[in-house]
């Protein structure tokens, strides 16, 4: 019962971004370290024939009310990014290749990444502007370039993305907690419990 | 800031289930009604080009999951149907029939349909079961036997999920709060805050 949770999460997705904020605090309070695992939706959204959220008649307009209207309840800073929703190839691959190096510092990556594209409006899915975020990290530009360029970092993010599917993730965020399912910012109530509880 | 709710629910959806058992409570506790209206979200999804949450690859399964989890979760009785999802025109016209009459009557009759169907796997798309259920209240059969073919209460019908969907209603439940919408049993944390305040 002390195994990490899976965190997994799309660079484009709103909810995912304010579930960033909080799933860290949630999974320390019990004991828990979280794994984060950036997917890409549009391929998962090829296996379940989805549209994305924003251009779904009726429901794409209520979600960027929604997206907004949740992160004032939540108290998370929130911008609805001029283009939205974007394809986050460059993103997911600055932050995996970064991962294999170091972990938390990959973590770090990813809510600066967040940070740029939903509070900056700063559209991270150019590779300079991956790559500029990285840089005020602190991580060499010509590095960071090279590795999204990298047809090892593109395959070893390729395969985690497919093994997320084959996992059963069609959305973002989307945990595990041991082998349990939850799917979205509004499943944290039930997480919680499962967490404290080790099921219900 | 006195005006009623409007709770809309699909008969076949068991978040809108688990919310027709607590919507009216949560009103009250703020000094509001509820105003129930079934839609049929097979003509929703015609709208919005969505596809029945069943039958959705890896988010259908995931789905039946968090039914029960969430009704678990929430202390709400609930077996999955075994047919499902339903179409939900027989249960719809018998509650917009009734609601012409009795209001409250035609809530409880909502809540013995849903009952029926979440509970003791009752195929309520069936005219005949539903009409049961209206009997098994003291409704007299024959007479919800031809509202059911009614062309005036069919048209009745068919106006208000027209009505609904120009509103924007794509799923079930959903709610509007004054002017303001909220789509899904997870957004009654949302509700309650705006309820109380007024908004956020």
């Amino acid at each position: 019962m002390t195994q990490p949770l899976i965190f997994y999460f799309d660079f484009s997705s709103p909810y995912g971004y304010l579930a960033s904020t909080r799933i860290d605090a949630l999974a320390a309070k019990h004991g828990r370290d979280v794994i984060w695992k950036p997917i890409l939706l549009g391929v998962a959204f090829k296996t379940t024939g989805q549209t994305p959220l924003p251009m779904v008649p009726l429901k794409g307009d209520y979600s960027r009310h929604d997206f907004a209207r949740s992160a004032r309840y939540h108290g998370i800073a929130f911008r609805q990014p001029t283009v939205f929703p974007i394809a986050s190839q460059a993103p997911s691959r600055a932050f995996y290749w970064l991962n294999e190096r170091d972990a938390e510092a990959a973590k770090q990556l990813a809510r600066e990444l967040y940070r740029a594209y939903f509070l900056d409006d700063v559209n991270i899915s150019n590779p300079s502007d991956t790559v500029a975020v990285a840089a005020r990290m602190g991580l060499d530009p010509a590095q960071v370039e090279a590795a999204l360029n990298d047809p090892v970092v593109k395959e070893k993010t390729k395969t985690e993305v497919e093994a997320a599917i084959a996992k059963g993730v069609f959305g973002s965020p989307y945990f595990l907690i041991d082998h349990e399912p939850f799917w979205g910012m509004d499943r944290f109530d039930q997480m919680e419990r499962w967490l404290a509880l080790g099921g219900f």
